[in-house]
């Protein structure tokens, strides 16, 4: 009997930037000749089909004119598409045009393609590297600070993947004003989770100017861009790997994952979230740490931004119910919220501890006054 | 325009020990209860067809009886079962059976099993904690250092995967004496190999001491599990991502990985490498870094280990030599090889360069020759 120690200490450094501003495309080309990932050529740009056409093909179009090796994959847009399928699909097809390991990943589009991009670039050959060109306000407000990337399973969402750092972030506002007004008002979602969890004065700039972001003006549109990653970073850097001050960015995802499951994706991902707010403010009142006033005024928000803050009744309540039980923060089987503390604030159940034990029946009786 | 600087330097210490011994579950157990893991207490046994009635099922039995939750994935045994597929099918029955990641991943098999289950626990939840119980001489001396884990795709060997560290390896040598005859001598193709690139002492040891080992002796089974962890760890220690000196335990690989997969994996792993190891020992005569003498001596170590030394009749050479492009060390098109310099060192081709790049004419020469 013998042991052998395999001592593996080291220091690791993820650091990146993130840029903002408008058509961006021009500014990549310029990062990469000045050596962004080193003396890499060839590029797999990884996009959805709407996607494709608006930006993707002409940013690759670009690279190529300024000498890269670019190919573009793209899968139908959509969370639906976030799957391991999709997942091989890409992987395939990255394969039979011979990319190895010498190859970089550009994610461009929005939430669902920065996930998936970046978790295949975390399992590409062990890992290659990957940058993120977000076209949606969702993936600035989310997928651009944290590192997570994930795929859908049938069972559970985002519980199949990788912490992976891109090694730059380019948010293109440019891109917002050719969403789909759905879409863009869903990418709110998120940004107004933030104000609820970690900035009152977010939130009261965010009620007095939704016209003007919506509207896509420049100063507000940064505005909240810059909030939205500082708020995500100051949560992150001290909690990478999600044991414990991470999960207040899981407020309103309780509810809310489980209704966009249940709803077979009908909802988006922003609407499910902003009905989750609604009813963790509701919780949150019910068990004395919101007042009637404040729960007002954050649904009253929500509905400004033209965000459902009800459930539409094609949901099965009683399977939402049970949807819940699939969450992560769900420990011995029962389940946990992440709750406002007020406006700006969230419930410090313990210590490190942010997710506060429910029962069922509370939480049943809440998800009936949705 | 602005920019944002996202920090992250982090230290990270993912050392871990390696057991060697015979019949190591019941201090699997104890290492569990002093907190192996923390305080974890559910398991997911991932393990092969073969190995459950074998070894997976005491394991698991054990860890319930001490009072441990303990669930055993299996898959169809070999090379074949290492995709994709498989992955997903194990994913699936854990998060059916509610796994989420308060989980820990015991792999309990050869290099196979490993690979799939290390993968698994990278993804699973963004990572979940794993430990190996290594059965076979293969897993003792080519997945317990290094934190490689894959899955094979129908293009290529081991281009989706992860690095991913054990909590801890346990070899336990008992478990040798149960592997058919033809998967033990396999087995021995990885630590020929290590003789073969680090260690002459080594090399003229097994060829001393073939029967001992062949038989169970627990000093000679004992000598050759350290020092293939002894020799891996000193080449992966200063090289973790197999930028430029991991490249040497490549050895024998070129030849053997396309082999393995043209032969429809009929070829075992180790069998795929022993061959390779006669294509490079005659490569490096070619070029001038080998003398006869030496390469014969190779050979007949690797007949007298039970090992061919020849490609089978059944396998296109032709194909074969298409298939090196496939070779993750081939760059700009060109074919590149380890070399040995002599017995128990490789060429060094640059400053951390230790591929040689061959002209596909050679290459073929020394196939037509095998």
């Amino acid at each position: 009997m013998s042991v052998f120690n395999v001592e593996l200490i080291k220091t690791v450094d993820d650091s990146y930037q993130i840029e903002t501003g408008y058509d961006l495309a021009q500014k990549l080309v310029e990062d990469l000749k000045n050596g962004l990932v080193g003396n890499i050529s060839k590029f797999a740009v990884i996009t959805d089909d709407i996607v494709k056409n608006l930006y993707a093909d002409n940013i690759a179009n670009l690279l190529s004119e300024n000498g890269f090796n670019v190919k573009v994959y793209s899968f139908k847009n959509g969370e639906k598409s976030k799957t391991r399928a999709t997942k091989e699909y890409i992987e395939d097809a990255m394969l039979a045009d011979g990319l190895r390991r010498d190859c970089c990943i550009i994610a461009v589009g929005g939430g669902v393609v920065t996930d998936i991009a970046g978790f295949i670039a975390g399992t590409y050959g062990r890992g290659v590297p990957f940058i993120n060109y977000a076209t949606t306000l969702l993936a600035a407000a989310d997928a651009s600070v944290g590192g997570k990337t994930a795929v859908d399973t049938p069972l559970a969402t985002n519980l199949i993947g990788i912490f992976n750092q891109p090694k730059k972030v380019y948010i293109d506002i440019a891109a917002w004003a050719t969403l789909e007004q759905r879409q863009l008002y869903s990418g709110m979602a998120e940004t107004i989770k933030h104000a609820c969890l970690a900035d009152r004065e977010m939130f009261d700039y965010i009620a007095e100017n939704i016209d003007k972001i919506y509207s896509f003006d420049k100063e507000a549109c940064n505005y909240i861009a810059e909030k939205n990653c500082r708020i995500k970073y100051s949560v992150v850097m001290k909690d990478e790997r999600e044991s414990g001050l991470r999960e207040i960015l899981n407020l309103g995802h309780t509810v809310g994952r489980a209704a966009e499951t249940v709803s077979g994706y009908k909802l988006l991902h922003g609407e499910a979230v902003s009905i989750g707010l609604c009813a963790q403010a509701k919780l949150s009142q019910k068990m004395g740490y919101m007042t009637a006033q404040e729960v007002e005024k954050t649904v009253e928000l929500l509905k400004k931004a033209c965000l459902p803050v009800t459930l539409p009744e094609y949901i099965d309540k009683a399977e939402l119910v049970k949807k819940l039980y699939t969450d992560k923060k769900v420990r011995n089987g029962k389940l946990r919220f992440v709750l406002q503390n007020g406006i700006g604030d969230v419930v410090r159940f313990g210590e490190n501890v942010y997710a506060t034990p429910v029962s069922e029946d509370i939480a049943r009786e809440i998800i009936n006054m949705l």
